[in-house]
């Protein structure tokens, strides 16, 4: 049986930690928090009905699942390491420099960071070509996307080892090619976010009634076709070029004419007013539920085709 | 049986055409192109794979549709006018302050308008509390948004009337508070594709890679979110705060570092190639079909909740 070492138990490395288990690996979490016993027990009830919903066993995989009490513990006999730690260079750079002491020469390091690289958080390591990033779309267990994002050291079989290993457990890895700040989902989330935080703070439309638009139009769009397809398409029998032809001047004026928005103290407090105001009727384990039940059953129907 | 003026029969004009008709309106379609009978005899075969999608009846309505021969014989016994003519606004004013002549009191007019808006393409209009901007999510037969935008003379009882019709035809109507350029949909739409636009140009990842990273991260979410509720569940128990307080900085960095796009023709023509490479393999009409047919299955489920 293979094993993985977790290393940091937030929501993303409890979540990883299921989906290692549930596909059949042993795995061994470090998270140095005194209350991970407790965390855990309480994560497992949690997590059932979307177990249920992927068909994934609900019980059994506890089983295979260690709460190391130290890093080494962890580690030492770990072929993967999937680090979800807080995103602080020098605490990665130690932490990874301490992780190799440990570990067989073959063993691969893959960090859940969504905003570090891999050519700094390796700096201080004996052997950085075995380090990248697997940045996953928040919850793991549930989307299908990882971000797999080399560094300047990162040697190819790593990065095919990365690759191959996430795609076993059903995920999609999508190789990026240089280390941009953000990688590419949250760079294009966060495009998008800067302008619907913007038309809702200045009025143009309420906050309900903009995740309903984007849900009847580009959401539902792109997650069939993805944004380039859906352009291609749009341009109808010459495809992107009309579209980008007919409409490029249209963009360029919406480019120029883009809210800026500054996330400040008070800019956050009234957006999340608002957000009480639109989504306060149900708690958040009720609409993360709703929202993972039909992501699934989406991801089943795009399964088919 | 009520009747409705089609004007104008591109893509969207046609689109709406058939919606009217397979919802029981008795439509006039008014286009001066000299071949419009071959136009629409050609489309109505192209449409009945959609139509059979939607489980609407692929045939009959065609029944309920003419062709008019004169822009006066189209509109002049229509309650409703849905006008889908290209984007100059003199030409606009022009056909709004010329359809006037021949209506009703109380005719509607709704416009497809994605950029001009009421308050400029009813300044000729007599009556203009009338007009008003009923924008679709192209096509508009598929995606349920409309964006109903009044201008500064739109008067409430015309608001109201756009909103009960289009969601008389099973659509999702919106209320733009604001007559900004561009509306909701397109700017939010447009915001992110500078940004897809700029990753692939500069070779952060392949277009093909790109789709497929949207479809399995904000695609798949905002489909069933929207961003703004999307937002608030990242943030666990203290929703959207949280959200904002934790990634803020993160957010307002890749703000800084979002590449410009300028959509000269050497950009187009390179975006266009690649996009020939990814997705050349299959006839814009097959990738149409696919998507329709998942985007329709998609809705449906959503509908199920």
């Amino acid at each position: 049986m293979k094993r993985i070492a977790v290393v940091g138990a937030g929501t993303i490395g409890l979540s990883w930690a299921t989906l290692f288990a549930t596909k059949g690996f042993r795995v061994f979490i470090y998270d140095p928090r005194n209350d991970l016993k407790e965390v855990f027990e309480e994560y497992v009830q949690s997590i059932k009905p979307t177990l249920e919903l992927l068909e994934l066993p609900t019980e059994e995989w506890v089983q295979h699942i260690t709460l190391s009490t130290s890093l080494e513990e962890a580690v030492k006999d770990a072929q993967i390491i999937q680090e979800n730690g807080p995103e602080n260079l020098a605490w990665k750079q130690q932490l990874y420099a301490e992780m190799e002491q440990f570990v067989a020469p073959d063993t691969l390091f893959l960090s859940s960071s969504s905003t570090l690289g891999a050519s700094d958080i390796a700096e201080k390591m004996q052997m950085p070509g075995r380090m990248l990033i697997g940045h996953p779309f928040n919850p793991p267990l549930v989307m299908p996307l990882v971000e797999v994002v080399p560094g300047k050291s990162t040697s190819q079989d790593s990065v095919e080892s990365a690759m191959t290993f996430y795609a076993s457990l059903g995920k999609k890895p999508r190789l990026i090619q240089k280390e941009v700040f953000g990688f590419v989902a949250n760079r294009l989330q966060f495009a998008m976010l800067q302008e619907a935080m913007h038309l809702v703070d200045s009025g143009v439309v309420s906050m309900n009634d903009l995740d309903e638009i984007v849900k009847d139009s580009i959401g539902l769009r792109w997650a069939v076709t993805g944004p380039m397809l859906g352009m291609h398409l749009g341009g109808g029998q010459s495809g992107m070029e009309a579209f980008l032809r007919h409409l490029g001047t249209t963009m360029e004026r919406t480019w120029r004419e883009q809210g800026d928005v500054v996330l400040d103290d008070e800019t956050i407090k009234r957006l999340a007013e608002k957000s009480l105001g639109a989504y306060g009727h149900r708690t958040i384990a009720e609409h993360g539920r709703a929202r993972d039940e039909l992501q699934i059953e989406f991801l089943t129907k795009r399964r088919e085709k």
